[in-house]
């Protein structure tokens, strides 16, 4: 069962994806040592806005004390049990390219939060080969280790072409939240959520600047 | 000099974001010979809202025809040359693990818009890898490749201890924008904006909804 809190449901990705730059800021602190850390300290170190900062912590209140800041181990593990990491969550991965390749081996799917436990690729080259501490499976195995691991969560880093029956491949097996690093639009189905990562939006942002 | 048109400077990242967006999907349109699309039928299959759709693009209203649409081909053409894609940018990337090897690789920075013009590394055993059609080069030469080919933009792709030296190199070649995939806040320079990418973000606004 989830931890008593706020109701998070309500929340919008980008307040939830604030709280996570937040919760980035404050591990990094707390690896420090540091115990406390006002709003204005946090915003200056991390080029956050310290009213945002405040505006978005308020309602965990009493762990901001004004004038002295907040309480950094108490208030990381508040915003790590509401954003839901308050137990292990099993991703796989499906596609052992470059991307899939880099995330099978990224820090923060191997964690006490995330941990992947399958990648999966359909290319006879690439089944077998080690990838960090994992061999490379063939797809066809992803019901059963999804079924066998309990995932929830999958990786889609296959090319365009092959996203939605990848993607519908996932959803069947019972993920119930994907991750998509193809460059297409999913036929989203109701039980298994998708985010689309489209990494060319963060380079136009930059181009923009550029003029 | 920049095509005459709105004044973007004021526009904030996530209009920008979303104006990425509706470009995606024009252009996956136009490719597909549609002419034209009312912000109804775009919101359906791409999963937008119409009514923000509406707001976003009213900016751009003649291209708008109330009960018809907007026009396709005119209206991508349009986003491209606010977004700043009117010319070339060319980009570098340091790092050439995983993350750095599948963006050296990726369409979208080897179009009419973006093109890397370089993958550097440090590790001998990189240096030379023939990586899609670049070879890796050693770390040293960036300032010169930086000012051979006009670079303006650089991709971070190294692990978080090495970002920060590596930023401060880019900047001092002449690298006016950065995309940072090191787990790690960087001090920012004022000659180079920086823009984090932290793939964890997307991970966890994930794991919210699975509670």
């Amino acid at each position: 069962m989830a931890p008593a809190g706020l109701n998070m449901e309500s929340i919008s990705p980008l307040t939830l994806n604030r709280l996570s730059v937040y919760l980035r800021a404050l591990r990094q602190l707390d690896e420090e040592g540091a115990k406390r850390i006002s709003s204005r300290e946090m915003a200056n170190r991390f080029h956050l806005s310290a009213a945002q900062i405040r505006k978005d912590l308020a309602q965990f209140g009493e762990l901001g004390i004004r004038g002295v800041g907040y309480e950094v181990a108490p208030l990381r593990h508040k915003l790590e049990d509401q954003l839901g990491l308050w137990r292990e969550h099993r991703a796989v991965i499906v596609g052992a390219g470059n991307i899939g390749s880099a995330l099978a081996q990224f820090p923060g799917l191997n964690s006490e939060h995330f941990r992947v436990v399958g990648l999966f690729d359909i290319d006879p080259g690439r089944i077998g080969a080690q990838v960090g501490r994992m061999k490379v499976r063939p797809s066809g195995d992803l019901a059963q280790i999804v079924r066998d691991h309990k995932v929830e969560l999958g990786i889609l880093a296959v090319p365009a072409e092959a996203a939605q029956e990848n993607y519908d491949a996932m959803a069947e097996a019972g993920i119930r939240a994907v991750l998509n690093f193809a460059p297409v639009y999913l036929r989203e189905k109701p039980e298994a959520r998708v985010k689309n990562v489209d990494l060319m939006i963060f380079v136009e942002e930059l181009a923009h600047h550029l003029g």
